[in-house]
């Protein structure tokens, strides 16, 4: 059983990703070799178009075009998945762990659509699936929630886990730009992609938030799940409300447990300033977990990039061929638990921060106020001002105490029905 | 060999953690139970005086006071020893080894000190030695080193780990206090012991560091290799100037790898206040590596505490439970390299901040400058101000480049000879 002689490795996918995997394979073999105790032998690569041009060295009597070449060969323990997407890669996974393979994947999408599934699957058929590059490139989350962080109950998770977005709203705070300019920015710097709909809507963060969700609270939380909602309706203005009333505008993906149920949602939200999580520019990510033993911890780091994704990669990779090369196949596995209460977006409680367009005469605020309070909505603070003298409308800016969305959300209808209100410009949640 | 009915348990020490780690063995019995595979059974708890009033509940006829009873105990699996300090944990620890018991440490002392031996000596009998808890408290370090970054080749850690220097820094930057008057208030608060000794003067932060640079580069750093620097030089000036230059300082513990030789020092120093690190404030840790792959990582969160530490603790223990139930005995072992080469402090490059009183005359810069060039001392940035008449003092700050840290000194040494030097006040090491 001990002291296999190599550890033989299929490849699936030769993207960015995937050539920085081979680079680190190449270029960090000895070190490999000495931590796993016995070679990686990487035998096969899947692409689509052999004969495209890449970065990456690779013997072309390597790649193949055929998944059943990775499929069928006796010699490869571990598949590396890097296809992205969910067709076909989700099929290729399911296939290779039924035919005993290991599988290393950073594919979000299926991990957040089928998690659960698969990991039953790997079980059944003694084998691991491991997914530390699925969220946070090289941030260390994974391994965290499924170790370290095991003895706690876990009842919240904030996290900015998407850069493009990240970067897009640093842009807006730090330097007034809108919108439309900072995505623009982001493109052209290669941070955000030609269509940028599933980052800047929040699926992509959607997708890594099911997954932290499910390890924080070991329940199946699938993307579906997620609440989500984009971040386009940002203007300079509310960077500009959120800086003086001492708060941060950030796109967060929040897990909450409470009362037995789960909420998962990913939206803009005022974080206070003093908050380290707030403080978070750029491509960065972060999580923040509070634990009922370990109090609050922050994980920091690149969310992205082929280096700091392989970084994962390869430490699963690792972990794995020891595993491989000792014999030892009765690792404890991650179940996921398939009962889970979740609460609907109806019913969240947080504090609102309400903009809008009013007419600059006495009483309006009156009427307002008798709406929100009806719907048991405290206001906890007043900005007017900005009045424009030509239209004769002045800017309202109102800050809850926490309400439920639900009564929230019946508020505003009411309150845009107002002759006296000319325009609900944005509302965002506040969370501390 | 599966299947083990239950995991018998020794705790060696019943003080603050030790009562931690009692109470949420007791409140979380079911969970882990369900996360092991069976249950953990308490069986012995070393104490000095076991009728000295407890808050831990733990039935009396489990206390001892011959550690023998532990030892000798053939049903005990697993050693947890939370005495802290070098005598008698030192041993006891080592005698557990040597009679085949797995340990977990919170002892940061004896891991700084004799980490690569105890290692060994577990490695030797066949059992694990597992220290969570001995950095960081409740954030997730030394697992993320020995798993989650081992693909990557760790250039540099910059670490904030010691809590109450860093609530004492904190007050002193945010409200401008002494450093007298913060540590008084940080000993009222509970924040620092009565003899904050080892705490003010980088004792406790060297051990800890020499824990996180044996584990970065994988070689055997002992707390005697790690200069140390205490905080106490520091005035309320040197804040108000570090503000006014873009820096905030911290007592930071740093290890380094350049040109196949390491660096660990623990020193206050100068951080760019748009760093992340430099926004961690109180009694929070944070601890940055900076990898090949993953680039920059900064992990966050409450480094002390008797829950905090008790989740580090339940983690390395349910960790080596589950391998015990279901008999895997060949978990890869950490094994240090004890070759290294350890740069001397004479020789690091870094820049400096000083800090003096000269007399208010003219000349006088010229004078300092010339001897700051002879050592090949380069000046970046030169403020003086505050004159005091009555005296004819004038204050100078002066920011150089990168120098080495000899020439540095003995630059320092040669200006504060001359006749119109009345006083080198400080000098701090600028990090980046």
């Amino acid at each position: 059983m001990k002291g296999k002689g190599s550890i033989g490795i299929g490849l699936m996918g030769l993207g960015v990703v995937g050539g920085g995997v081979v680079k680190a394979l190449q270029e960090k073999g000895e070190s490999l070799t000495k931590q796993v105790g016995c070679p990686l032998n990487l035998r096969r690569v899947l692409v689509r178009d052999p004969a495209k041009p890449r970065s990456a060295k690779v013997a072309p009597r390597l790649l193949t075009t055929e998944v059943e070449d990775i499929l069928s060969d006796p010699k490869i323990d571990i598949v590396i998945e890097v296809m992205g997407g969910e067709t076909p890669a989700l099929d290729y996974v399911r296939e290779a762990l039924s035919r005993g393979k290991h599988v290393v994947t950073a594919n979000k999408e299926i991990m957040a659509k089928h998690g659960r599934g698969l990991l039953n699957l790997a079980y059944e058929h003694g084998v691991d699936l491991l997914f530390e590059a699925s969220v946070g490139g090289g941030i260390p989350l994974i391994g965290p929630f499924k170790k370290d962080l095991m003895a706690n109950q876990v009842s919240t998770v904030y996290a900015i886990i998407n850069g493009t977005t990240n970067y897009i709203l640093t842009r807006m705070a730090n330097d007034g730009l809108d919108f439309a300019t900072a995505l623009r920015q982001a493109q052209e710097l290669g941070y955000a992609e030609p269509d940028p709909t599933n980052d800047i809507e929040g699926i992509d963060a959607a997708y890594k938030l099911a997954i932290l969700a499910s390890l924080a609270f070991r329940a199946d939380v699938r993307a579906d799940d997620v609440y989500h909602e984009g971040i386009s309706r940002l203007s300079a203005r509310d960077f500009r409300y959120a800086r003086e009333l001492g708060y941060i505008i950030k796109l967060l993906a929040i897990a909450k447990r409470e009362d037995g149920s789960i909420q998962v949602r990913v939206h803009p939200a005022f974080l206070p300033q003093g908050l380290l999580l707030a403080k978070v520019d750029g491509v960065f990510n972060a999580v923040q977990v509070d634990g009922d033993l370990t109090g609050r911890v922050l994980f920091y780091g690149r969310g992205a990039g082929a280096a700091p994704t392989s970084s994962a990669i390869l430490a699963d990779l690792i972990s794995l061929a020891q595993d491989i090369h000792l014999g030892i196949n009765t690792r404890p596995k991650l179940r996921l638990d398939p009962a889970r209460v979740l609460k609907p977006m109806a019913d969240i409680h947080t504090r609102y921060y309400l903009r809008m367009s009013v007419a600059d005469r006495p009483g309006v605020l009156a009427q307002i106020a008798k709406i929100l309070g009806d719907h048991l909505i405290s206001i906890a603070s007043v900005v007017q001002k900005e009045a424009d003298e030509k239209a004769q409308t002045a800017e309202l800016v109102i800050m809850t105490h926490p309400a439920r969305e639900q009564a929230v959300q019946e508020a505003l209808r009411k309150v845009e029905g107002l002759p006296v209100v000319e325009e609900i410009n944005n509302f965002v949640r506040v969370e501390a």
